[in-house]
């Protein structure tokens, strides 16, 4: 396909196409909404997804874990829960143009219903990259995309935590990036429903920095005991990624 | 003092006598029983201590952490308990050692005791270096000196955080140095007794290696909102320290 043709044939006005560097796939995107950012890319890079497994991504927003996952990964299908229409849509078009129809399908819902939609204990994994702000004030429009996308306006920790405790099948995986001060929340969550803080890796964006995000793998029914990993640097001068980043993203 | 004096008044047989490269002070330890680690002198720079604070240390064994923290901070006193008998009287011949007696008062009994021996709500900060192990299985002698230092066998986490928690005036907090693999636990058994995790650091050998210690703030009746601080790197090369460590050491 050449760009022009795509252009006429997937995106909306405001959109773009960019390149996601895996198996030629590309994303439906528009900057003016919401995009992508590096902690999709890292959850990918966190999830162990076996061969043939069912993976459910709770608020996929443009479709970005599934259709990274399917390039990387030999998991089996994806279901993809996004409450935004329009970022469903946006979903719908990416997957049209990379031909995952076969492998990727997007419902819209809250994940507040999620169990409700695909059953119980009916899924191998789930990864999530949910809202991570609790504070609505000083939003100025809460109905906005950007806001929905990053704070719990239509759901909350607990929501995300508990519906997949109930979609996973036992000794299953919960893979989910978050922001670190929210650190034991999460845990309390997690452990509330039976979902074992597992595996844990902090990303620093200089070694001598806080880490601004956090990968979590819970295990339902798992046995306590966590394996924290080393840490992932991003950064080792300003604007000049380390090698151990540029090897995540495959460079 | 000179040595051959220290030798005769203050150390028993097989135990010596280790500078502090702090103020002068020395410790006198036994390498057949028990001598700190890192780990403690690593705890002693992550504890936050106010100037006149009361300060409790549980599961002092030889004195390490209130010896110590005399020299780096303006605590006002330190109330010390140790189950250990030989271990009580190695800390107190090293707190006469080093003239601090009207600073630490050690106490001997048991940490799941603690606070029927120094009342509620009493002490502005407690520090803890406990037994990290809950393994029993395959000690040989768990009566001897290092078992009960490191295995669960005369006290529990549980225990700790729970005494910690009834003897913490509100607000105060308690610092532990523990092993990451039980993070999942420590979070768990800290909310259970509204000890909220506040601040958390994580100790690598290498940078790009697992952490095997980590410290950990927790304030009664806190807030939820943690933060994680940049990760202590041990080493740079094989027996050589990274700056960092050697600042933390104070060289």
């Amino acid at each position: 396909m050449n760009e022009k043709i795509d252009k006429i044939n997937y995106l909306r006005p405001g959109e773009r196409l960019d390149d996601l560097q895996r198996n030629g796939y590309k994303i439906i995107q528009n900057p003016e909404k919401f995009c992508f950012g590096m902690d999709a890319v890292l959850l990918s890079h966190f999830a162990e997804i076996k061969k043939g497994s069912h993976v459910l991504d709770l608020g996929t927003g443009t479709g970005i874990l599934p259709i990274l996952l399917s390039a990387k990964t030999e998991a089996g299908f994806f279901e993809a829960l996004e409450i935004q229409e329009e970022s469903c849509d946006m979903a719908k078009r990416s997957i049209a143009y990379n031909n995952l129809q076969e492998k990727i399908h997007i419902t819209a819902g809250n994940i507040a219903e999620a169990s409700s939609i695909y059953g119980k204990h009916s899924f191998d994994a789930i990864v999530t990259n949910p809202p991570y702000m609790i504070d609505k004030h000083g939003l100025k429009n809460p109905a906005l995309p950007k806001a929905i996308a990053r704070h719990e306006i239509l759901c909350t920790l607990e929501d995300v935590v508990r519906e997949s405790a109930n979609i996973l099948k036992p000794k299953k995986s919960l893979f989910m990036v978050h922001r670190p001060f929210r650190l034991a929340e999460i845990f309390k969550q997690m452990m509330k429903y039976r979902l074992e803080p597992k595996r844990m890796r902090f990303v620093h964006p200089y070694i001598d920095k806080e880490p601004n995000m956090v990968l979590i793998e819970a295990v339902l029914d798992g046995n306590p005991m966590i394996k924290i990993e080393p840490p992932i640097i991003v950064y080792k001068n300003p604007n000049e990624y380390t090698d151990q980043l540029l090897d995540i993203y495959g460079f």
